[in-house]
């Protein structure tokens, strides 16, 4: 019989199975989930409206352009539509740019968002890893833009960098885009968590899209709207044929109907300025408290909180019904290293006090 | 700037843009669509009532492993639920099983649904077209199963096909299968039309899944429920470690929650049995209708007809309000070709007076 062929599954962590946060459904009982790093404020009204207000529209065919969406888009971000383009979730669209562009060596930190990996592989290409550094607490510094050699093609940037939390400063993003420049390399922002930052306009790449063509910046409804489960993402491109192209690899309709009119929906400036300081002062209390019971928690600047404790915390939380995020599995992390998102006051403190309990 | 490589693109109809029926949204007006093959029955109303009352769930990311769904599928179609796939629509399964089993040298019918072709060429491998014969009204022979060379490692069927209307004999799939064994290659039966058949059970490939490992079926909610816009398909595999590799291929959550809970709660007989009843009359009328014209209706077994009639048919209906698929980019057909759902008796009433007045 015809065997699976290629690179998919050499070496990935995925290949045997699932390997990220959020998988509530393996439980019996209903967990308290801190592995997924969603909004706490969930999904806004506007979005769980538009949906059941909608729903005889959902029998026709999406529209395969996503018209709609982005020009809601093009209109929050002052960005043309026509260099925007839509997936079924952030993840789709990583794999979507790794297919079109085929990178034959692409540079990632570690440790960072899987899927990154994931889809070069998947596309045939290597991946390099730069590793952040546990005393630097995770951060990007200078030395990784004098770490791209000139064979790289692709560079990925999670800003903030997911598990870890910090984003990169711009001075580094803009090295990194006049190296990737001369390499005819592609630079791929990850600006997913970037709403929840008190000073995303300070970190957010958007503003160099209009010089750099060789530029993408991924987002997602996912996190910062609480979408996860409707699957919608978009990508900032640095030109239109490059949104093109996107848009023309695998199948024409990834967005539903129900994540396209739930997106249209759903931004809103207020509800992120409200997030912004919601997590703002959820994560100091959760910082702080941890911090008191002699945790290592590293510096955030979002909704989630890399820590370090004892390996089997995630197995003694889960016997009282708390799911975190074991980050063993990522590069360069150990089996002590545990990724929490920033909830409610009343959840955050309920996982305080189950912590203090177990350990 | 990194430029896009491979074979994506290259002698792709979609690459420039849109080729399928149901684009609905780049009309002002709203229009009569008979350009998409869905249930004109519409989407069941348990579906509808579980995407509303499930509203609050959709903040979580998706059961990446959709176990609520295929456990109901398994159950429906008595075949075990590890052996069985989840995908954003049919089309999703298509890219997935052919990026994870690179075909070098595929065979398809022409015509037929052009979104195999792409996957074949996405995944790097050659298309080989086996031409069906309008005088022997596009049906598939046992010439077909001669044509197989020993190089074809694998083999798209679609069954009824898509946009003729035929179902492919389970002697001419059996020996495919045969051909295909000997060649270590792989057989995709798309599936997604059957359940509108009358006799499905003569020509539905099911039953030889349980002997062959070399068999993939493909099927959907997308036209049999109308459920188009929420994408959601399946697909039966002849072995677990075949459906747990093409679950491993591109992202983890492609399948939303919104598609997971309406497909669970969609699944149903009596539906299906009605459906069958109705189609089977509406398509009796249109085709005895557009025949008392003077028009060539191609037999079908299913919910859409092939027809053929002066090139600028379906200019002269979208002025009137009404779409239909244009059949000129299928290859093995000309710009007189167009395909048509079989809708509601009403609707076809006004599609049969408006080619009438047009014409």
């Amino acid at each position: 019989m015809i065997k699976s062929k290629g690179n998919i599954g050499n070496n990935c962590k995925r290949s045997n199975g699932y390997c990220h946060g959020g998988d509530i459904y393996k439980f019996k009982d209903k967990m308290l989930d801190f592995s997924a790093n969603l909004n706490p404020l969930g999904m806004p009204e506007a979005a769980k409206d538009s949906i059941i207000s909608s729903i005889d529209n959902f029998e026709a065919y999406p529209d395969h352009s996503c018209r709609k969406l982005r020009t809601a888009l093009s209109k929050f971000y002052n960005y043309p539509a026509h260099k925007i383009v839509c997936g079924n979730g952030a993840a789709d669209l990583i794999f979507r740019i790794c297919l079109r562009f085929k990178p034959q060596n692409a540079l990632v930190v570690s440790p960072t968002f899987s899927e990154y990996e994931e889809a070069v592989k998947m596309s045939g290409g290597a991946v390099t890893y730069f590793p952040l550094l546990e005393d630097k607490n995770f951060s990007v510094g200078a030395e990784f833009v004098d770490s791209i050699s000139e064979k790289i093609d692709m560079v990925f940037l999670c800003s903030p960098n997911n598990p870890t939390g910090l984003a990169v400063d711009l001075k580094i993003i803009e090295d990194t885009l006049e190296k990737m420049r001369k390499n005819n390399g592609l630079l791929v922002i990850d600006h997913c968590f970037i709403h929840f930052m008190e000073d995303e306009n300070s970190f957010s790449a958007m503003r160099l899209l209009k010089k750099c063509k060789n530029l993408i910046i991924i987002n997602a409804f996912t996190k910062i709207y609480s979408m996860a489960g409707l699957r919608v993402g978009y990508a900032f491109c640095g030109s239109e044929s490059m949104a093109a192209s996107i848009q023309n690899t695998l199948q024409p309709w990834s967005v539903s109907s129900v994540a396209q009119v739930a997106g249209e929906r759903a931004i809103d400036v207020e509800f992120i300025k409200k997030t912004k300081i919601y997590i703002s002062e959820n994560r100091k209390y959760l910082t702080d408290e941890l911090e008191k019971i002699g945790i290592k928690v590293f510096p955030s600047q979002c909704n989630y909180l890399l820590f370090k404790c004892r390996h089997d915390l995630a197995d003694l939380l889960e016997k009282e019904g708390i799911m975190i995020r074991r980050c063993g599995n990522f590069p360069g992390l150990s089996d002590s290293f545990f990724r929490i998102a920033v909830k409610s006051f009343e959840d955050n403190r309920r996982l305080v006090e189950t912590i203090k309990k177990v350990i």
